[in-house]
């Protein structure tokens, strides 16, 4: 059983990713900004700090073993993925503990045999318009990542589509867009909270990102 | 006459900045941890705000046009480069104003005809030791702030040796290690602060780095 803290419980990834914490009988607190919303979203017994993710203090988090970092915002905000980060990584340097989990974008992903990231793809992409903005900050957010070397942190990535639904069989992959036999590349929130919980209870990746898509 | 805020006023670098600011008639205040030190230091007519740099808020940044970071610290906490600079970064979003002015090292400088990042010749040196760490957060810092384009700032490196002394006549230029005609390439404290205090006073650069070295 592990404490975990959950910022942005409230979102597509973060509420199933309290759903599937809560069933597996760890201890989960969902971190919110908003406390009433948050509860009548995830039930009267759950146990919630009502705190702006900016707002956080070293202390705040010294009661967890993980803290999953699901914020998510709209693309005019989008470099506040990179602050939160980068505000987390700053209160626990030098620290083993919690461990921190983000979920970074599929836009830091290889593609094409690996010859660029998608983003580039992206950014072609005439109907991306102001969305861009996320899949960007979000590679910046794993560039400062993989910069921190003495905070305990992995992230995690879906595939070209995340998309709220039930958890699926998963195939699992590290810095390469992945595809399942069908030619698709999708991630439910389920499949992306069975990923999570999954290294969270048997950690197979330390300061570097990992990616899970559906079957 | 601009209103300047100086993050590390009683540090090698922001010493004679402060000293250079003062002489040219601007209104500058140490931002400084240490009151008493700073006054000792600065004299009894300093402005100085008590306050760690990293609990300063956007309203203690608010009344400044220029806030320079000429934070120093100690290899074991090299790290606290980039945490700074995350933060100020982060309490400045979406502003043209305070203008950020970093002190980026040398080591993100390019050199051997701009084939390769002075700090890869540094991490060949076996007599730079813990000391590698500085560089190596400085060009992560100078790596951050190259992905951020919603604040109004500006870095300067200095040569290979970054000393105190008198200003001198100076060389500028802008991702390239300078070297003056003796094949020297070093820059006095004095030096590093009449191109802080002429790019304050007559912009040039925005959001990018330039660097300067004594003639």
């Amino acid at each position: 059983m592990a404490r975990i803290g959950i910022i942005g419980a409230t979102g597509m990834a973060g509420s199933a990713l309290y759903k599937e914490a809560i069933e597996r009988g760890h201890e989960v607190t969902a971190l919110a900004r908003n406390g009433a919303k948050t509860r009548q979203l995830l039930g009267p017994d759950a146990s919630i700090t009502e705190k702006d993710a900016f707002a956080l203090s070293r202390e705040d988090l010294a009661g967890f073993d993980v803290v999953v970092d699901a914020f998510a915002t709209t693309p005019d905000k989008a470099y506040l993925h990179i602050d939160l980060a980068a505000k987390l990584i700053a209160l626990l340097r030098e620290t083993t503990s919690p461990r921190l989990v983000f979920i970074t974008g599929a836009g830091s992903l290889m593609t094409g045999g690996d010859d660029h990231l998608l983003v580039e793809d992206m950014q072609r992409n005439p109907n991306m318009g102001a969305f861009i903005s996320i899949p960007e900050s979000q590679l910046k957010e794993l560039e400062f990542l993989r910069g921190v070397d003495n905070v305990n942190w992995v992230s995690v990535s879906p595939g070209m589509t995340f998309q709220a639904g039930p958890k699926k069989t998963s195939l699992l992959g590290k810095d390469t867009l992945l595809q399942n036999t069908r030619g698709e590349s999708l991630t439910s929130s389920g499949t992306m909270a069975v990923a999570i919980l999954d290294e969270i209870e048997g950690p197979k990746h330390s300061q570097e990102r990992f990616t899970a898509i559906d079957a």
